[in-house]
């Protein structure tokens, strides 16, 4: 499968219509000129391989992935296959551990293709692809200017690597496979009997938690119990239920469980972060 | 009249080398992924209807709407009509009422057209512009993940119709007439004798304070009286005017009455936000 | 030179297929509107002109330049030359003193467009590109909307002169000669046998500190000395390296000496902001 993809995914790029689609997570903010050197240096490589710099289409998914915090990028990481059409590429840069010998990865799931550093970043592309093929970036691609320190990969291995892959390189050819890329454990919900217990995985900034429980396991009448405080909310299916804000359960945009107090923050009146179990009784 | 407008745009979105434009103006932030969701979807939903991806320029208004207020999109939306040449699409989601039987909404200016959910965010709209036509978005265009709950209607409801209307799809084909989309009550500058009286509508991160008083109401020698603190400011022509720091008004970038501190934040310094009342003396 | 470099520049405008980058880099924060309006004007004034809108990539380099303040732009300005392929036309807007008599700047560096108020900001580009022509905008370019102040010249000045220079008028047609554009002093390095005297001119949003001393100056083995406080870090090539986070130095992304904590804030450990000295001894 994943050499047909590879197949559909060539004749795409050869197929000048058609546009490409390059995606950007990081953690490194937008305060900095980062995002716009990591951009600049695409579109120089580009040029410089001759690329039609006019098919592409740049997309920030955020630059806010909590700071060189690997596991805080996965809800991210984990919606990113599929999300934009065609052939897409996506860059994924939280990499506290630029400089040392930690190797950059490229993951073709055979439609999407993943460049970041192996460092578990990528463990939800990795553990939902069987089929996906993994390559070690070679060193052969970095370029960084002159008297530069190996202190910004984003831009000097990571998108090299990028433009040559979105300029039709196929993957193999970046480097030799990863046999072995960094797998993180991911913490799944469980159920026993009537119960299911989570925990919260993120944070939005309306302060909406993000838990890693299936919403379908959960059905009308279950409670939401949370660990912090000893606190539980009522399980329904929009914000404006909670017509008191003392807070209340539902399926998130991605069909997860999600705890929100309307018109308020639940993180700050839970007192609840990532990390934290949630346990739902009387499922179904 | 919005006929001929209308027949004018279809042409447009005919002609293959006219560029699209689609702006975004949400109460989001760019911390999470949500205004990547919506445009990524955007982009699919144009792929899925055979539209021409490279045509679209999508561009971000703001996403730091202040939360969930209604209100404080009108100083933006105000602006938007006309703003980008040609063939223009306004996205606007504040949404507090989202999962409620609250409407989606499509209006057409005749130049530009603007989709938001029906809870007054698009009142500058509808009340400038009396031969807008206004439609309900139709049920049949939500379009949402499995298992996801109705909490992102951006994505799942507007977006889906944006991309129809955006492709060729005649506004009324999105639904029924909408007779009585809802308007909020704006607060208008009034003139009484040589007053001119008005309120703060919304302070920029600079800490200026913009104002709903026309600028072509006021002349030189007028003083401007702010309700918190009885302090006034003299009214100029430019921040560099006021060489002490002391406060000053002049005409904003939008030809409104702007209050300032140079090198500094009216906002902090006269204790003012959003709703204060502001009084002009000695007009004309 | 820089003659023969127009002539290209000209060539490349009137070929359709090149893409035309434009950057910006403001200090208007994102949280207002202030960014969109100037990229819609861009493209509205585009239009009118005839301009070609699909070629044009427009890039953000930051808004994040700390408030009215020209030095702060310096370490992103200098790295704006070249930075994009081909045709590249950079707006730089940090101006304090919009209103007032300054002036506003076209800087040609023969390859790259440099638009900007007259008031330093571009001191980097004026002295490093000694050929570099320059002029003043003409107000025959400004074009405000009715009753507006003179309070935004970034989207009635700037962008006005910027949208005719990108669509093929020449640096020349802008205005009469600039021979007397404002230069500020640029804080250099400065080696004493075996020590470099510098200083911190930059903390990134990571708390990483940003020097003016060449790496290329400075060997393994140098100790870095920080002015406040009376600490000092070793000298390596990779944040790693700071096992116990205790900080370190080393090159930079852009070649110069960084002093970084490992996993913290090197400004906040320091106690160290932009101005501050930092010595550099047994160099070599």
């Amino acid at each position: 499968m994943a050499k047909d993809d590879g197949n559909r995914r060539a004749k795409m790029l050869t197929k000048k219509s058609t546009p490409i689609f390059i995606t950007m997570t990081t953690d490194f903010g937008e305060k900095d000129r980062y995002v716009f050197e990591m951009k600049s240096r695409f579109y120089r490589e580009l040029a410089e391989r001759g690329g039609d710099l006019d098919r592409f289409v740049l997309l920030d998914v955020t630059h806010y992935i909590p700071r060189q915090n690997v596991r805080a990028a996965w809800p991210v990481v984990r919606n990113l296959p599929s999300s934009c059409p065609g052939a897409s590429f996506h860059l994924v840069v939280v990499d506290p551990g630029v400089g040392t010998d930690r190797r950059g990865l490229v993951v073709d799931t055979g439609r999407d293709l993943f460049v970041a550093p192996d460092n578990g970043v990528l463990t939800e592309v990795l553990s939902r692809f069987p089929q996906r093929r993994a390559f070690v970036i070679d060193s052969f691609w970095r370029k960084a200017p002159a008297g530069a320190g190996i202190v910004f990969d984003g831009r000097d291995l990571f998108v090299p690597a990028l433009a040559a892959l979105a300029t039709g390189t196929p993957p193999e050819k970046i480097g030799p496979p990863a046999s072995d890329p960094v797998l993180l454990e991911v913490p799944r919900a469980a159920r026993e009997g009537e119960r299911v217990f989570g925990e919260v995985t993120s944070v939005d900034s309306f302060g909406n938690l993000q838990t890693n429980i299936p919403a379908e396991w959960i059905s009308a009448g279950a409670v939401v119990e949370l660990e912090a405080g000893g606190k539980s909310v009522p399980y329904g299916r929009a914000y404006a239920e909670d017509r008191n804000g003392t807070g209340i359960a539902l399926p998130s945009s991605e069909g997860f469980l999600e705890i929100a107090v309307r018109g308020g923050s639940a993180a700050e009146k839970f007192g609840i972060a990532p990390g934290h179990r949630v346990t739902v009784k009387n499922v179904r």
